[in-house]
This record gives C-alpha cells, structure tokens and sequence, in this order.
C-alpha cells in the first residue's frame, strides 16, 4: 500500500489507506486509545478499538515513537479535522524513551521552554509542526531568488571558506590551523566576487556561509550565517543593483506563496521605496526619533523609518540610498557630483537591515587612493588591486542576509529561531 | 541603445548595435584595426577604419581592456562567424596594463602554462571562452538536481560548519579558535542531516563546503569543496536511495543539455546498472586487474569496472552495492540476511566514484553496538546516539561531489580545474 500523506487524508474518505509518522498524543480510555499522529503535511486523530489486533500495541507505545498505521478513512464530525482514522494495523518503527527532554507539542508548553534548553534539544524543538514553516520558507524563497537569477543569465559560484589574509577588517575574523601555517575563514565573498568580474563572468550568484568573529549577543548576531550575494557587470550604477534585488526578492516572495497557500504573505510591490540616508533622518527627526549617528541608523531609527515608509507607501520595504562615505568600505564607488556620498544603498525591511549594495570602484588608481585615505594597509590589498589591473568591467553587487528576512516574514524575534543550528560565542553544538 | 550579446549579432545583420566586452586581440594593419572583441557569449571581428572617429583610441588600446562598441553588423564571409562589426564608436572601460602575467587566449598558449601559474591568476585563467562551460555546466547541474528535490518535496536546509568535536573520525579535521576554545570544521554534514530526520522533516538536501584536512596531493582532492547531500526518511533500504540518486542526476545532465545547447552531453538512461563488489571484483579479475584490497575499489579498479560497465550496458554511471561492514562507517545498516555486508553503495562516474550512499542504522542500541564493535569513542558519540532515542524514522541518504562530476564530464584531470578558486595544503590564495 502506497503512503498517504496526513494532509492529504481528506480525499480518501471510505479508503483503507496507510500513514506514517509520529505518535504525538496517546489518550487511552481504556477500551478505546486515541492516537494522534503526525507527519511533516499535518496532524490526524486516529482510534484504535479494542478488537483491533495491534490494540495491545497502542497501549504500550510511548509519545513521540514513529509508526506505520492502516485504517479507515472516516468522516467524523467530532475530530479536528473533521476526519480520523480507524486503525487496523500498527508497525512501531521506532521507540521513543517515555521521557523527552523538552516538551514537543505546544499545547504542553513547548514555545515556553527557554531558547537555550530549546536549541539545545534543537531536533525535537523543531517538531512542533508550526516550525516546519521555518525550512518551507526557506526553501521557497531560495527556489523563487534561483529562478530569477537563472533567468537572467546570472551563473552560480562557490567561492572559498579559507583565506591566506584576514579579509576586509582584519578583527573579528576565525583562525584556522592550517597544515603548518594560519589561515582565516571568510567575512564574505566580497572579494571573490568581484575577481568573478574581472574573470568575465558577467553576472554571478552565491550562496554558502560566512564567518563573523564578533563578540555579540543580540538577536540578530552569529558567529556563522548564510549569506546570499550577486555582483553584476557592466551596470550603470547602484540604481541596477535595486531594480536586480527587488525584483529578486518579488520572485521569492511569490514563490513561497505559491509553494505554500499555507503561510501568510503579502507580495510587496516593485519598485521599492527609495529615499536618501538625509531625508530619511529628516522624515526620524520629525517623528521625533533622536539621531545618534549622523550618517547612519541605529536598530531604533531602522524599526521606525519602516514604520514610516509603509504608512505612506504600504510597502514594508525600503532602500536607504547616499550612504557618507565615512561609514562605507574603501571600495564603494564615489557618487561624481558630491564625492562626500557612495553609489550604496541598505535594504531595510520590516525595520532591519538586509542587505548593503554598492557599485564598486573598478579604477585601480583611485581605488587606491580611496584606500590610502581610509588608512587601509595597502601591502595586503596588492593581490586584491590586482584584480583591476588588467581589464575589469564597472560592477557591483550586494550582500543579503536571508535569516533576518525568514525571522521578520514569519514573526520570530531571534534569527537562532530560523536557523537550523545556530552558532554562537557560546554555542557550537548540537 | 541596449547592448547587445556577441552570440546574438546574427540576428541583428544591417544594424547599429551596442556590445560590451573585452578586447581579445588586436591587429593593426595602419590604415585599419581589426580588434576581436569578447564577450560571455562569445568572440566577434570587429574593423575600425581610419575614418572611424575613434580610430586613434583602437590604435592604443591594450589586449583585455574593456570596452563599449556601436557599429554596424555587416555580413563578411571571411569573418570567422560570417559576421563582423564596423565600429562607429568605442568608450574605454577599463585599460589592461599592456604585459599580462600569463596568457589568456588559448592561440597563444594558454592551456600550456603550468596549472599552478594559471591559478596563482585564475582570475585571467577563467577568461577563456571554452572556461566558462564550468560554470555554465555547474550552475544547470545544480539547477536540475534542485528541480527534482523540490518536485519531490525535499526541505532545502544549511548546516553548520562549526563543531565542537571532530566529527565522524577525529583525524583529517581543520581546528578553529574560536574565542577562549576550539572548533572543528565540519568534514560532512552526515550527522546533521540525520539530525533533521529525528526533527521530522522527513526529505532534506544540503548544498555547503566540507572540509577536509588531509595532506593529499592528488588531482582529486581538496582541502575545501562543494558537497551535495541528501537525507530522506521512511525509506525501505538503500535501493530507495539510488533511486533518488539516478533520477536526480538525469534531471540535472538533462537541464544541462536544455540550458547548453553548445555542450555536448549524453542523457544517462535510469535505472543505472547495480553490481556487488562481488560481482565486480569477479569481473575484474577476468579483465586481469589484480585486487589491491579484498573489499575496496581501487583507483585502477574503478577506472576499469566502468569501462567494462560500459562495455556491456552503455552507461558511464554505476552503482557497486553490497560493501563488507569492515570498510564502511560503524552507522551503516547491516544486511539482514548476510550481516556482514552492509546497506550501502558507491556510484562511480567514468572511472571515478561520486558518491557514498547508504541506509543508517537508526535503532540505538544496535547502532551503540556498532560503535563498540568499531571502537569508536562512545563518550564523543553520546549526543548523536541521542537523536535516536525520542522517536527516529528509518532513513538514509547520499553525499555527492559535484565537482568530480563536473571535471569527468568535461573531460579535466583535476578537480581543481573546474573549482572556482581551489583550497589545497598548499593553495590559500587567490
């Protein structure tokens, strides 16, 4: 007998058919057991009667063991579901100690067990079925992001974990013992991608880990995260890169809404919103939200220009553009008519940060000089300036952070909620 | 004007047009300059005529500077396309220092530099037009193998690389500093993926680096690539798994040939053929291939059992089953019927295996057992013996290397020729 999945039951009204999943709750009243159980597609109430010749079965199993069952398919006003199952075999596959370590159903409590006890026991944490949306999502909305690049030509790249030299900072970046030498782990492929540039490969996508060194404990910080990056060649300017990763993101969110009628999303509208870092603390100021930092947001400028934008355009997204260029990286591109502000922009979207674009310098002098002013070290840059030297098309790219849109899109408060193990400063397993 | 791809000049016979590219070679002959033009696409002759109002700029232009051109397409027979531009305007993107440090056509050598020097300049190695097809290759492969899994309801997740033990074996595993202590680089994602079948997510794949410390010079291994996963649960033993494996790869060698119609590429047909090592060593030692090892496929053993695969079937992809526990992992489900083999297989591809795949022992007390019998360090393995004990589906799954495929398919000899940026003991850079 073929598997049926739970959620599909509902068209098999009157069938003998066969399930398989999780025990999720056991009522046994004696001469009947009620047994609920759960696959990844949903939850379905199931009786085993006293002449069922597994009845014994059903008495003795433990919450959380995994079975195979057959029964009927009846209507039954009284059930969840407005079906359940009358069982007629059960094939325990797997026996769960009688004690778990964390509750799984939420109706015991599951989502007031603390994060740390909850993450530490992550594989039974992520059984509540409400947090299998979590890898939907993911899925969905990395499907929908592929099918756009792919369409537009771009090609996919994998670029290394290890490097010979600490990146862009030189702080906040792993050591590795390397054979006999040190090597570092990757801050992010910024660098890679661009030499994808000067390689001729025109437009390219990445998606793999990056490696953040920093002593922070927020919500939104870990020591390992997957990033998400494209550089494009031949742009105009950074005005390219928005229309690229807006329309993007549109793919994405279509994508999850049309893998999963189930989750709640609203497509947002392209173009996005765009307003320069100045009238953006114009419009904070007016709000009466106090600026800390000239030329950048803080967390609570973030929340609330958001807030802002989508009261005056119902989009829940906005590019922040004219970043000084005292907050940005030495390689942003200058804008021509005022060279005190870079051709970048941030994505911010439902009052977090994104994602950071720019067009890159392409022009190895100046690039160098931008460097030498930002007091880089230029002895490590060489290789890097190298990339220029021999003929490099204008490009840019921008890196994208899609943990924090998974959190925002689906109301969590911690990016270690959507991510399948998280790591930290203090935590490396399970 | 909206620029123009070098492959699509044909359709544009009689127009003025917009490409952007690199200048491939040039030839001056005084009164007229021919520069070859490059793009992503493709290579197009392109005549600037001393009337040109930009001819003097042709005439001190370097090789690999990158440019904008207008012209005009005209038909010339003596075109090596058919087609050639006469240019009507060029802007200088970007100037190429005149000396190059290795070669970038091929006319002019290329190949023949010495792969260490091509990859000290990847970044002008991979200009090559015939180079490209790595990528292009590579992203259609994944692209396809995507489409199955999401077909099939597989769960895209991201495993960490960070650990704080060294995994399956305690030897070959890069160690990290990680604040006040250490970490290990993941050598697989094995027992995280089973970790997302204990959570219940039933069907998952993984796309990441592994990481493997090894002091191999070989021209098939890294210390860092790409590997593909699959995990999936309530599988009825490892011929599921192949199953899954050979569908995957068909989809992928057919999204190839559908996205590259310059590729040739034969479809493998499904099911692949399946041999015991048994079989095959008996095949073997007809063709008069001496067994190094009683259990184990060498080298010179894999080339030649699909050569002879081949022979008799047609197809360049097989499956070897049925290994003696003795060389495989203390997880690997045992043969109920002879216990002394185990519920795995090793795909091979044109002489080289691809893939380790098998069903998992998920009953605790037998796989503790196992792990005894291996003298493997209980103690390090109490937490993985964990995911086992609240309830785990029967479930197995593969771990593939793209890269071997891709560098068989293409017809390289090292791996590292269709890795993007390798990592080896020596190589950290570029």
């Amino acid at each position: 007998m073929e598997r049926i999945y739970i959620k599909d039951l509902k068209n098999h009204a009157g069938e003998d058919v066969l399930i398989k999943g999780s025990v999720d709750t056991l009522r046994d009243q004696n001469k009947i057991v009620f047994l609920i159980a759960r696959d990844i597609s949903g939850i379905i109430q199931t009786v085993v009667l006293k002449d069922c010749p597994d009845f014994e079965i059903a008495k003795e199993i433990t919450e959380e063991s995994i079975v195979e069952l057959t029964g009927l398919v009846k209507e039954e006003a009284q059930a969840p579901s407005g079906f359940e199952i009358e069982v007629k075999t059960i094939k325990v596959l797997s026996v769960a100690a009688p004690e778990l370590p964390i509750p799984v159903n939420t109706k015991k409590g599951g989502e007031e067990t603390n994060i740390n006890s909850r993450l530490d026991y992550r594989f039974i944490d992520l059984r509540k079925p409400e947090k299998t949306k979590i890898f939907k999502t993911w899925t969905s909305l990395e499907r929908g992001m592929r099918s756009y690049f792919e369409d537009n030509n771009f090609l996919q790249i994998y670029t290394p974990s290890f490097m010979n030299t600490s990146s862009e900072s030189g702080a906040e970046v792993f050591e590795v013992n390397y054979f006999d030498k040190k090597a570092y782990l990757a801050q992010s492929p910024q660098f890679y991608k661009q030499m994808a540039i000067s390689s001729g490969l025109e437009k390219v996508f990445i998606v793999g880990p990056v490696f953040r060194a920093e002593e922070s404990f927020t919500t939104r910080h870990m020591t390992e995260f997957t990033g998400w990056d494209f550089e494009m060649g031949y742009i105009n300017d950074h005005n390219d890169l928005m229309k690229t990763e807006e329309e993007m993101l549109q793919r994405g969110f279509e994508q999850i809404k049309k893998d999963n009628p189930e989750i709640e999303i609203e497509i947002p509208q392209t173009p996005f919103p765009k307003i320069s870092i100045k009238e953006a603390k114009e419009k904070l100021s007016e709000a009466g939200v106090k600026s800390e930092k000239e030329h950048d947001l803080s967390p609570e400028e973030e929340r609330t220009i958001c807030e802002i934008v989508k009261k005056e355009t119902g989009n829940e997204f906005v590019f922040i553009t004219d970043y000084h260029i005292s907050i940005r990286p030495f390689y942003h591109m200058r804008n021509e008519e005022n060279p005190e502000l870079t051709k970048s922009a941030d994505l911010l979207y439902r009052g977090i940060e994104i994602t950071t674009l720019a067009q890159r310098e392409h022009r190895p002098e100046i690039l160098e000089k931008q460097a030498e002013e930002k007091k880089m070290d230029l002895k490590s840059l060489e290789k890097y300036f190298e990339f220029f030297k021999y003929g490099c098309p204008p490009h840019g790219g921008a890196g994208i952070g899609p943990s924090r849109i998974i959190m925002k899109l689906l109301g969590y408060e911690n990016v270690k909620e959507v991510t399948f193990l998280p790591r930290d400063v203090n935590r490396l397993e399970p």
